[in-house]
């Protein structure tokens, strides 16, 4: 099982990517096998193809910043929060969501479930 | 599946009934399939005995106060910070864990999962 500290540095890396990095980037912070639910209640992501294109709307926008909140960690699992301000075609839109993340024994994403709704969209 | 706010009153419960309540109470808020790891980590409790004997050990002390910081709930799942302050033989410990819970669609806790570590533990 990875460390905390080999966890902490994954979930660093994840939110520095979604804003910074390319989609495969991204992507391959995941398990082959990985799924991911974002947020809970919308359809699973199971694929490396699906992820890439989940990733992939994140990145054609104009610009986007992200910043860790804060997050702990136990075992082979990782909560944290984090904020998403994506700019496109005039419009800002602030998302804060709270991932789950749980972690494979290689320390790579195996699961991650986000939480957040409605309440958590701000329009800037 | 139960709505945002079922699923908000039965964390407000659970923090209030941890404890004000008794373990009885507590498991109640269970399904009877229901799996209990806390922290992440500890071995999975998967029986309702299981549950009274570990929310008995906090129930025994000789005072225990709670407190929610915040949660945030999508889909079936919640997620939750808060304060629990126990005082026995002159000590007091402080945890702050953030808890993961998936509800079924009766509205019971179907897993939780407790994510803290020795840095969260605090003596008074």
């Amino acid at each position: 099982m990875p460390s905390a500290e080999e966890i902490k540095k994954v979930v660093e890396s994840y939110v520095d990517l979604v804003a910074n990095g390319t989609p495969e980037q991204v992507a391959d912070l995941y398990a082959a096998d990985a799924t991911v639910e974002d947020p809970i209640g919308a359809d699973i992501r199971n694929t490396r193809e699906s992820l890439i294109e989940f990733y992939g709307v994140i990145a054609a926008m104009d610009k986007v910043t992200s910043e860790l909140h804060w997050s702990k960690i136990a075992g082979d699992t990782a909560v944290f929060e984090f904020t998403l301000i994506t700019e496109a075609g005039g419009s800002a839109f602030k998302i804060t969501p709270v991932d789950i993340m749980v972690f494979d024994d290689a320390g790579k994403i195996k699961t991650m479930r986000a939480v957040w709704s409605a309440e958590d969209l701000q329009t800037l």
